[in-house]
């Protein structure tokens, strides 16, 4: 979006930091504008440009960590339970696909493989095949991991690695009926990024490609379109695959092939990365990968960021998800966690893949006041308290890492 | 969003237009290489800038007919359930009030009346009360208009006078609740709009101000927030009523005042606007206003701008909804209604008040193909064959008048 219209959409919350965004920026201040906590991910940040795939999207409501890392402001989500494009969080391991691609998105190839009847389909024979849509959280595995007090290698992330969207595409398992079922032996669903790789490295040590369970396969979309719009380069034009309820990093941009394969990929983003190292340890694939997200929720307003609140009634909410299964409650602590007290989740409950907004009304005096949030999937798993301690902060999910403390005058 | 960037996510359909809409806008050309049916409201509006207060919208996804009504293009709705923001359509009675208010949002002022206690709430105290989201379908009541023959004054929208947004706010009933509840005689919640009255004019004559029955109290909302960003000034920021299934008239954007009251608004938007007048006569309070929406449907693709088809499997697909009743189904015709094939209601349901996509698989051969689609809400109320004739073009949900027609190979 454009940042020079007065009447900007976005213009309120800019207002909010106190004047105009661009013109703080201009003096190397709009980082210092945010509450404390907000400041630790924004100071190693610095206030860095928007990368030109990425131009498009809302400056005000983002935090450029670097060209391929780039996280959406907890005070930006809001209520509502999409998270907008020009909002959402990009993580990338290689730069996007040529641009080029996009003249003729039709055109892009698919190679499908470890069916009964292997081939290559171009995303235009693949619309033909079906049609559905579907909300999903969309989250990198390093999401959190800002709150790790080893500060592990890699971005620190607070919350804003991640959004809800909605995606639309065939369903891969209407293509593999097409192509014949399954082939014998199948365990693994392995998807291959097309992202060009750089020369003078081994393509193994830096290839995009990734295996889930083969389960994964009754939920997993080939999408072309996000929110409403084609896919975007940022996010993986002009063909993603969607594997609802598992980690961002396996749900291949630019995704080329897609092998039903006996075994998982051998590529080092697979067999070395994205796996829950103990600390002080070497990775290796023994160790668990990142694959289904864990529930967790926290709390999107009040925040630090709007200053000092007024004593009385305030309207405490936040997001909550399950990973690959549904929200059954949210509770909700303003004293740091000794007492709970149960939200109402609002809103539409757009499926099991998606996060609910939840709610709570409490009555807040002067002093400061230490919000959590605690989320329990329908299976009765609870948003553990404290955090899995891994080398590279993966996974974070622990509910006292994600509250927030506010002012009450 | 800029239109200046080559990785726009939009890059994709403007290449689809043949090249760059912008160079094409320029020589003139931008309105002809649409398929023949959306010329026929593209060649009376000309090419026409976006207005400063929506200037951040997508220029390529809208029909700009004037500055206060800017049309959604078919072709632009995609396959996803909410419509994105920078696409959805504008239609503003009277100017947006001055941006300067959305410097201090939470002192927007709103007069409540018709209760026990009426008084003044400010927008920062009404969201104390209370926080809910809503998806609901917003449309203009003279969507469609444009397929009337007999041509009624007003823009000639087609299909793109509407979308399906999420709202955040606070329930009215809520704020009725802190003031002592309805004071005796409350019949309906009327709206009034906080637009500058033009100078000269009798007040009664502009103002927008509008009664709908106090049943429609049960879910409004009083929002400040549309899919997951403040208001914007071309929605009603800072604060907007939302009355779920009532035609877009009736949401009241830069609300400064509801009344529950025991009579209609006697101003002239409502006594004698939005009536659904019989052809040759003059409006008049007694006829039939413009309020919950007709159920109704339409098909997004494939449209006939996307040139000639191949013969084969094609995913047919479009929106459905119900007004203030949710879709129970909805029938798709290849042969102008001769014949009708269930389709799959597919992607989240966001409840009662939005629409539902649905997709029909179909094997299309060479020709061309008259494609209808039929919705049933869950009481049995079926989209009619025929639009109800009447002199402004209000309330058209014809299916006939909907279909498209497309050609193949």
């Amino acid at each position: 979006m454009s940042t020079s219209q007065p009447n900007h959409p976005n213009a309120g919350r800019r207002m909010l930091l106190g004047g105009s965004a661009a013109a703080l920026s201009a003096l190397g201040l709009a980082s210092f504008t945010r509450g404390a906590q907000a400041q630790t991910a924004v100071a190693t940040a610095a206030a860095k440009p928007l990368p030109s795939y990425a131009a498009w999207k809302d400056a005000n409501a983002l935090i450029v960590h670097t060209s391929n890392t780039i996280e959406t402001r907890r005070s930006a989500f809001g209520a509502s339970v999409i998270t907008p494009s020009p909002q959402l969080y990009v993580r990338n391991n290689l730069p996007p696909v040529d641009a080029a691609v996009l003249q003729d998105r039709d055109a892009w190839v698919l190679e499908i493989e470890g069916v009964k009847k292997p081939r290559s389909l171009t995303l235009g024979e693949l619309k033909t095949l079906g049609l559905d849509t579907v909300a999903t959280v969309l989250q990198c595995s390093g999401n959190g991991r800002g709150f790790f007090p080893s500060k592990p290698s890699g971005t620190p992330w607070q919350v804003g690695a991640a959004g809800c969207v909605l995606w639309a595409g065939v369903p891969l398992r209407n293509v593999v009926a097409a192509l014949g079922g399954l082939a014998d032996g199948a365990r693994f669903v392995t998807g291959t990024g097309g992202e060009k790789i750089p020369e003078g490295v081994d393509p193994a040590s830096v290839i995009v490609e990734r295996s889930v369970p083969i389960k994964a396969l009754d939920d997993a979309l080939l999408a072309w379109e996000m929110n409403g719009e084609p896919l975007s380069l940022a996010h993986g034009a002009p063909l993603r695959l969607v594997l609802p309820g598992y980690q961002g990093v396996n749900n291949i941009k630019y995704v080329k092939r897609v092998a039903f394969t006996s075994s998982e990929s051998k590529a080092k983003i697979m067999a070395h990365g994205y796996r829950m190292t103990p600390p002080g340890e070497k990775s290796s694939p023994e160790q668990a990968s990142v694959w289904e997200m864990g529930v967790k929720s926290w709390i999107n307003g009040p925040l630090p960021e709007d200053g000092t609140l007024q004593a009385g009634l305030v309207q405490i909410h936040g997001v909550a998800f399950g990973g690959t299964r549904a929200v059954k409650g949210v509770e909700v602590s303003t004293d740091g966690g000794k007492t709970w007290k149960a939200a109402r989740l609002v809103g539409p409950d757009l499926g099991r893949f998606a996060w609910r907004q939840f709610v709570v009304s409490a009555t807040l005096g002067s002093g400061t006041h230490a919000l959590m949030s605690r989320a329990t999937d329908v299976a009765g798993n609870t948003q553990p308290e404290q955090r899995e301690e891994n080398s590279q902060g993966y996974n974070n999910n622990s509910w006292r890492d994600h509250g927030v403390t506010v002012t009450v005058a």
